[in-house]
């Protein structure tokens, strides 16, 4: 259970994206997500069953939609709510920084 | 609505804390509360239908529950999960600071 979201961050970039859950309800999932460079693999899209809401608390990204020419830059504090079944994935994540995302996946 | 929670925030001290609700859907709700240095009505306790999960982005509280003793000193990135009904109060906020907190209630 993490009860800091800034603490346990990596120090230094890591293989993959570090995923924790931080809460579970029925119809809710509230996630912390940590990217140091990471982006979604070639061709790739999320097709999620759940809504999902998310933040960018600290670092730098691309979220690209499949029905939207150009990727969103996002930077610390940008949020963006995901409808379900929205295709989207992470062009790029800034590299030599820790990304923290904060996402609220709920029920649709 | 919220596209950034960074943005819009009060370059001074303000009488009464900023809520602004970043997200309605069925049994979840999401704001983004500013404090000022502001706490709780003295004797003033809440007590909530619904279960709350908050994290407190930046700034310093003190949030009490009615079956503590102390209250709990959060800094920037505590998070904590309030059950529906778990009775407790903002002692208080950090004076001429502003405090950000992403609270995310959920049906209990």
């Amino acid at each position: 259970m993490i009860a800091n979201l800034f603490a346990g961050l990596p120090s230094t970039v890591t293989v993959d994206e570090q995923l924790a859950t931080i809460l579970q309800r029925p119809g809710l999932r509230i996630e912390r997500i940590v990217s140091t460079g990471q982006a979604s693999p070639p061709d790739f899209w999320y097709d999620q069953d759940e809504g999902e809401w998310v933040v960018l608390l600290q670092g730098e990204a691309k979220l690209r939609f499949a029905d939207e020419a150009d990727a969103r830059h996002l930077r610390a504090g940008d949020c963006i709510d995901i409808a379900a079944h929205r295709r989207h994935r992470v062009d790029w994540t800034a590299p030599g920084q820790v990304s923290i995302w904060l996402a609220v996946f709920y029920a649709a």
